[in-house]
């Protein structure tokens, strides 16, 4: 990549500076883009392929609209990082994803141009829809653009969205930036109906070449409606022979252009932009444009962690031994399950790399099912096996879950099949912050009846738990484990069936107890030693188990302890400490109890060692926690 | 309607004896099969329309695939009551939606012929999908169909199994039952295009008629794999001037076919069984086909209540003035306010009807969005709408705000948009039974930081609380009431705008305090009644919110009583009692607690009465457990 003096953009603090220069000056703008944005990334991990795919459009779109005045509402914000750097955000941009930083997505609460929350996929049609629909409703000449990925385009929601768009009045412009990625390669029908689309040279062009010339010879114009019908008509008449998909939804359609010739964008969004009614424009554009390592490999370069500009060498992890992530020991043990018993399959919403079902792909890759970004349907496709005799263990981020809910009660929980769904990045989850973190599963699947809920204190427990919901169980079972590493470098063990609803006592102790659930339960033994050398005997326990819950147990901790501090890494209200709160309650104990936890709001992004000290679920916290309770009995 | 003697059904006590039958033998099973379907929801309130258009493919299903090895997955299962009647529950039937009786959704628990949950809708494709690629996989020679309403494909979960059914190798047969029509009239893209095919003679019947007229003349056949080819080829030059949406998913299409005509469906469904991959045949039916009034009128003959068959006169409501409705008053209210603010809008999930915001599309029919089943987009769409100024009340169904959870964290929680989500249907539903009920909501909101969450004592309180919605705050607040009547005959107070946490006492008393949110504090108000003339001395408070929970007046209750009942129509785990028992542990307040609500299972159909007597939340079985409480101190 050729390194431009980056004069252009040290001089653009808003849009308005960046529509003050000429067409020309675009493309030079485009790559001081990349280059600032590999440079940060570099040092400062991130979201790399999708942003640097998406940055000539970004610039077309900043360029030809009138930000803020028009919106843009992104889907899932990685690709909006040159967004950001257009917007204000420049200097800022160096503490990307970072405590005290900004975040890694479009946030209201950072900047009036990010206009809606997009960390999660295929919302925005559904949200531009609605601010099109109201800024029609009360006549502001507003445009509103949804900028969203094909892989966004498999969630259901965005398919609501798109079936709503024509009724009602509006001018939405949705923006398909088709790259044929989303983290993995993509996957489903509408995937390969894109393919097809692309492929179709006489389809690409026809339909915005016969508007264009239309328009120039002025037989057509936005502001007259007969011509305007005609223009429909005509179109329709040419194009009768071939139809599309997002046509039988009543959206007219542009494309595919390429959306990384930010000139020919330019004209493109200038000649569409004045169209009434709801209206898709197809881009095709290359995931980490503009860095050849990027886009050579581009499921690696997602988000690559740190690296090195010129040579495109990645940081490499540290010497080993250490111990894994937790979602590799789910992998592993995963294609050790379907080994040994070839009902065994895995389901995952798109994400094969980022939960390692990839492993089970490779081995087998016809037990490995990646049914696209849609976790509804991924929850419920895996019922539906399930209810064939396959035991599928279906992973989801549990934040991701939040789009599964109905469906693990209605469809799951109600029916009782035998299927394991395992919550990646459970808990606080870092960098990607506040839409991220899986801090609400244990409060809304709590409540749901016959389910079973776990979660493991370490790799070996994880690998347990997951032979328990394969042969020790006939019904639904929820494993959830947070986002990075274990606590063990020797993970690998013989995997036993623990008893379901069955807790332990890790630690005796007198003054104090200790309940935790989780691999929080290893802060908690840290905390505990701490409290051993001041000579405070801590007793620490871990349920282990969510629902059921061990109410034995439960019954010897509430006769013998005055003084209780529940742990876990999820949120405080409605979660496991009260869960324990309850049976107290229920049964006339009448301990002091301290529920930590993430408590009643939002939190940032950062590291999440830093978040659980902001949350004081560190080991700091609740040692003095601790300390206060016991001086103040 | 002719009326025939039952003499056909009365031997059908499985469908292996409808296959015993002729098919000229059919027709009169599908007239039995109405008349009485017609004679038992005269008396037996239920869902009329879909079931009676449902008949006669039903028969033809049962008749041509070999149930139950082949499987039949319905979605929303209003329809599937001649399946009912067809596979052993002829006499069980007149027991519908009754306490003790059978479901008036297909359930598994019932039959083996139920083979998934049929509450929601939607979810028919994912789960009939998970199912035949299991089958596949297995190598088991199997048959598996989805029948899904046109209104049904309105939600994203169809679209996600869409997507993904061309993935895996699979046989499944998606019977889309077009009936224009789910409650209320179809709205959206998809459902324009679908009157377009509908309204395409051409396009009808060429697809169907080629591919049996080559199958007829053996130059196809579904073991030949490459004259199976050459047809796929031969049908694609042939109709490439026409494409299909359903195509674009690479899904076969077949139809549209008068899903009335048994003969003809026993005939088409004969031609496409053994045909491989996945495959839609579109059917065209007519909502309450053989039975004239509701045919004519198919909103209100969606579910008639008691009617009398040959007058077709609806059983009347009872004379006023009594309690209205809850919906009822909501959609009054939402009229009223919309006349004083052109800002406010009504957002509907296609329950116009069910939630009475067809009051305001009657007045306003610009400023009411039904957009479909779509729960998701509803709630992010109406986000979308309050991020630009207007202040939409967006009314879903508790149960099916499930469907929505993901967009309640984040898009409307965390950018705080004002809006107002009612959540009618909330509690314990009645004889729809367990896919239906709204107990979930307050354990699941609940977590979700930044959010208002409210009930209603009765009707009064619902309109103050929905001005407050309004004018009151700039948040987002959720409003929760049940299904069915409120209270009060004199419901049109003039609207206050109330405190935001704030609750209240209600009656002051000593022994013990109930505390309750919502309409089932006027049990409550009846058993402290019943209690003072025992010469008990109980309190009531009303707390209204559930979040933020007024503290204030916790704290002093906290202080002054030893037994606190708390009172909810909602699940005991996570819920209003949760927030109780958590908030005196936090503050070290250790009265006895007992937290009424519904406990951790499904609760069946029945009539709500029987519903709160089965989770102990009567009147009589919150006095004996106040007697019991107080005899032990």
């Amino acid at each position: 990549m050729e390194v431009r003096p980056t004069t252009l953009i040290d001089h653009i603090n808003s849009p308005a500076d960046l529509r003050a220069l000429s067409p020309e000056q675009l493309p030079q703008v485009c790559s001081e883009l990349r280059q600032y944005i590999l440079e940060v990334l570099s040092v400062t991990p991130g979201h790399l392929g999708s942003s640097l795919g998406a940055v000539d459009f970004t610039v077309a779109l900043h360029y030809v609209f009138d930000t803020p005045h028009d919106r843009i509402v992104w889907d899932v914000g990685h690709q909006a990082y040159s967004h950001k750097l257009l917007t204000g955000r420049r200097d800022a941009f160096q503490r990307l994803r970072q405590w005290g930083g900004i975040s890694g997505f479009p946030s209201p609460k950072e900047s009036e141009y990010d206009t809606f929350p997009a960390g999660h996929a295929s919302n925005s049609i559904s949200a531009a829809l609605g601010m099109a629909v109201a800024s029609a409703a009360k006549d502001e000449k507003r445009q509103v653009i949804a900028v969203i990925g094909d892989g966004s385009m498999t969630g259901g929601m965005a398919f609501e969205g798109l079936n709503n768009a024509s009724s009602f009045p509006n001018n939405l412009l949705i923006i398909l930036n088709d790259n044929n990625m989303s983290i993995d390669r993509n996957v489903g029908g509408l995937n390969r109906y894109m393919v097809d689309i692309l492929t179709s040279k006489t389809y690409n062009t026809i339909r915005y070449d016969v508007y264009r010339g239309l328009r120039k010879i002025n037989l057509i114009s936005e502001t007259n409606r007969k011509n305007l019908l005609r223009f429909n008509n005509s179109v329709k008449a040419l194009l009768a022979r071939e139809s599309n998909l997002f046509e039988g939804f009543s959206i007219r359609y542009f494309g595919p252009v390429d959306g990384n010739d930010v000139c020919r964008m330019v004209e493109v969004l200038q000649d569409i932009k004045e169209m009434k009614g709801p209206k898709i424009l197809h881009l095709r554009t290359v995931k980490g444009k503009g860095y050849m390592p990027a886009e050579k490999q581009a499921t690696i370069w997602h988000a690559p962690g740190k690296f090195d500009i010129s040579s495109g060498e990645r940081q490499t992890a540290a010497p080993k031994p250490e111990p894994p992530k937790f979602q590799d020991v789910f992998g592993h043990t995963l294609v050790e399950l379907a080994e040994r018993d070839e009902r065994i399959v895995g389901v995952t919403p798109a994400m094969p790399t980022g939960c390692s079902m990839n492993f089970l792909m490779k081995k087998y890759p016809h037990r490995a099912y990646d049914v696209g970004i849609a976790e509804g349907h991924a929850v419920t496709f895996s019922a539906g096996l399930a209810k064939e005799g396959l035991i599928p263990f279906c992973n989801i981020y549990s934040s991701f879950l939040q789009r599964g809910y109905d469906q693990v009660i209605h469809d799951v929980a109600l029916s009782r099949v035998h299927m394991v769904l395992c919550l990646d990045r459970a808990g606080l989850v870092g960098e990607d912050g506040a839409t991220h973190h899986g801090v609400y599963d244990m409060a809304f699947l709590r409540c749901v009846p016959d389910l079973i809920v776990a979660s493991p204190l370490n790799e070996h427990e994880l690998r347990n738990m997951m032979l328990t919901g394969y042969k020790g169980i006939n019904a639904p079972m929820v494993i959830r484990y947070p986002r990075g590493k274990g606590a063990l470098t020797d993970w690998r063990n013989t995997p036993r069936i623990i008893e379901i609803g069955k807790g332990r006592c890790l630690t005796e102790g007198e003054s104090v107890a200790f309940l935790s659930i989780g691999p929080i339960g290893n802060i908690v033994q840290t905390v505990v030693s701490r409290l051993a050398e001041k000579g405070v005997s801590a007793a620490h326990y871990d349920m282990v188990f969510l629902k059921p819950l061990d109410e034995e147990l439960l019954h010897c901790i509430g006769k013998k302890y005055d003084t209780i501090i529940t742990v876990e890494d999820g949120c405080r209200k409605g979660g496991f400490g009260s869960a324990v709160v309850e049976f107290m309650a229920d049964n006339d104990y009448r301990p002091r109890i301290r529920r930590v936890g993430v408590p009643d709001r939002f939190v940032e992004q950062g590291s999440v060692p830093e978040q659980y000290t902001d949350c004081g679920m560190d080991a700091d916290s609740l040692f003095r926690l601790t300390e206060e309770l016991l001086l103040h009995p």
